[in-house]
């Protein structure tokens, strides 16, 4: 698949196919992701590759338990029509959360301390990269971190050291009825991007 | 490009040609960058392109400062070998950030509140997104953090407001002299991938 085409119809999929996803797929999305930069090359990720039902399953309920916690499921019927519109996928994802093929959870090394945004530099990248090489599979996922509501229990099922933090939760599977990649709809570049300083037209 | 040839030979670039980067692959490449996820499709993000001279310098002055302020430079000359000549390329950089064709700074609208590791989930991904084009389309990206040791400073200069904090500054143009794009050096999959649990065979 061409880069452009896969960039511009990477779409957030929520709704998977009972297909199982090939073991091989899997090494080759990761082995995508881990091509990502990162600070000073360090390569602070880990990944866990969750396909046990059960594991899903507790890792499913905690997801939903931290999004019921977050007033959540609230905001998806309080929320203007096109936020409406994900929230109502979001509801969906966090009942089913679970059911997904398979479970990818992207951590990264912190060492314990407080994280800041720039944290993220280090693993986003590579999650992104996770994500945009599913796609070009034909495989789903969505970037997901409402988990972190549920940040010690996670790792404590998953037997994740305290040195690491956890940055995404990433559902994955052939797309289920109704979903579908790409196009997506976003503000034009012209609105997001300035010359030289802020206003200034690109 | 093919989507996996993209994401195989994505290296950082430090070293860039004189050759001016056209306007019409800048906007391309923001184009590519703005499909990335954000959550709940806030979209947050905004990219100031700074191809101005003088604004360049003045940017470029804030990184060197940061740069030596944190021990950077020093750190160049301590490391393992590995780790020292991504210090040297960088600190290359840190001399000559300024002269780069083109400057992208990332931006994310938080409020102006406290930042985590998640909130570079709203964020990253289109920054991997802008480097996955701009390689795409034969161009050198590299993403930096380090002026944010001058985020009042930068922020003043290019009038951004408040409510926005920055997330990385990269520089962009056509590869400099002994410059390459990929193959890139990572610890294999099998070290950082895990399956159901931590520590389990992939």
């Amino acid at each position: 698949m061409e880069l452009f085409d896969a960039i511009h119809s990477q779409r957030a999929i929520r709704r998977f196919s009972d297909e199982p996803v090939p073991d091989e797929l899997v090494r080759k999305i990761l082995d995508a992701a881990i091509r990502a930069p990162s600070g000073g090359n360090r390569q602070p990720w880990s990944f866990i590759v969750v396909t046990d039902t059960d594991v899903k399953l507790e890792l499913g309920r905690f997801y939903k338990e931290s999004w019921d916690q977050g007033g959540l499921s609230k905001m998806a019927s309080d929320a203007d029509p096109s936020t409406a519109r994900v929230y109502t996928s979001a509801q969906y994802l966090a009942e089913r959360m679970g059911e997904a093929p398979v479970l990818v959870l992207a951590c990264i090394e912190t060492g314990g301390g407080d994280t800041t945004i720039t944290t993220g530099s280090s693993i986003y990248p590579a999650v992104q990269n996770l994500m945009l090489a599913a796609r070009g599979l034909g495989l789903g996922t969505v970037l997901t971190t409402i988990h972190k509501g549920r940040e010690a229990e996670v790792k404590a099922l998953l037997g994740i050291p305290a040195n690491l933090e956890t940055a995404a939760l990433i559902p994955m599977g052939f797309p289920g009825e109704g979903e579908r990649f790409g196009p997506t709809r976003r503000v034009p570049v012209d609105k997001v991007a300035h010359r030289d300083r802020w206003g200034g037209a690109l």
